[in-house]
């Protein structure tokens, strides 16, 4: 059966957890990631489907993705560390409790969603990149991302994720360190982005 | 005696090794950490003492570099890093063999004055501010972290760490992980610089 028999209960489901602008940005990415894997050989019903449940948590409330945290014996650093980076790795366990979830890469895409990582698989890529492009993304240099997907998806990454760490030391805030790690990677695999 | 009774002959030793730009680049840093540390209440001498010697083997060829990397068996991922380090670590090293510094945190403060770290001491803030500052340097931004410095050690080097993280990622190059674990650092212990 394909992982997109039951479209419409899911979506019904993703669509309670959230607000109408993060469900519009839900299908945004679930639609690039999708021709993003047919332009980059993943299979494309799991890039759609890990962008459908990607920000699953988004608008949980705190209390109940500490809870998730906490009853799963998530890494205690992550309770110490931005919340903003919580939703991926709640996302990446309720997933799997609330919607029957089993692909290993689908769960990994949601995971590493926010902050990328070293050794990013392919559908890993493409949903961090599909969560910069969609069509309702509107920021400086989205363009030039857009247009970087079409041609080299690790160059844009590397774009978007430079792009991240400037705006978050531009707000004088702090950078994880796994999106440092994702992006010298990235540049480091192509001698310079 | 004091730290730098003999400065005539350790200036000898230092302008040797480097060019005039340079030579020119280490008395400005000597200056400025001295005032940055009698504004701060670190050691004047110690400060004047590592800003003289915190770029001993930035001129150096890399191969005579490489050659200290091996026989002192400093890190082997020093070796596959950016070459860029390999001055402060190296430098680390040789003031002791070459110059008799046998004080540990000018020590530290010459190994951490490019990269910064978590957990930087006073006077390797100094240094490593004054590397930025010195009257020499014209940059973009320079101004705003002279400034800052005369208020604030803090948050003139988060300011001037997190400028040399946007810059090489401007560059499209690599950041030193140490350089954003110390820019973290002092953000997270300000909330914010």
């Amino acid at each position: 059966m394909s992982l997109l028999a039951n479209r419409e209960r899911l979506l019904e489901q993703v669509r309670a957890q959230m607000n109408q602008k993060r469900y519009e940005h839900t299908l945004g990415v679930a639609e690039s990631a999708r021709q993003l894997a047919v332009r980059y050989g993943a299979d494309p019903d799991k890039a759609e489907l890990a962008g459908y449940v990607h920000d699953y948590c988004k608008c949980w409330p705190v209390a109940k993705m500490r809870e998730v945290i906490v009853r799963h014996d998530l890494p205690a650093e992550l309770l110490h560390g931005e919340k903003e980076l919580w939703h991926s790795f709640v996302g990446a366990i309720v997933i799997q409790t609330e919607l029957d979830i089993v692909e290993p890469d689908v769960i990994q895409a949601v995971r590493y969603h926010t902050t990328g990582r070293v050794g990013m698989s392919l559908l890993e890529k493409i949903v961090c990149v599909a969560d910069y492009i969609e069509p309702n993304r509107v920021f400086p240099g989205v363009e030039q991302i857009r247009k970087l997907a079409e041609q080299d998806l690790d160059q844009a990454l590397a774009q978007a994720l430079g792009g991240t760490i400037t705006f978050l030391i531009e707000q004088k805030k702090q950078v994880y360190p796994l999106t440092l790690h994702a992006y010298n990677d990235l540049v480091s695999k192509r001698g310079g982005i």
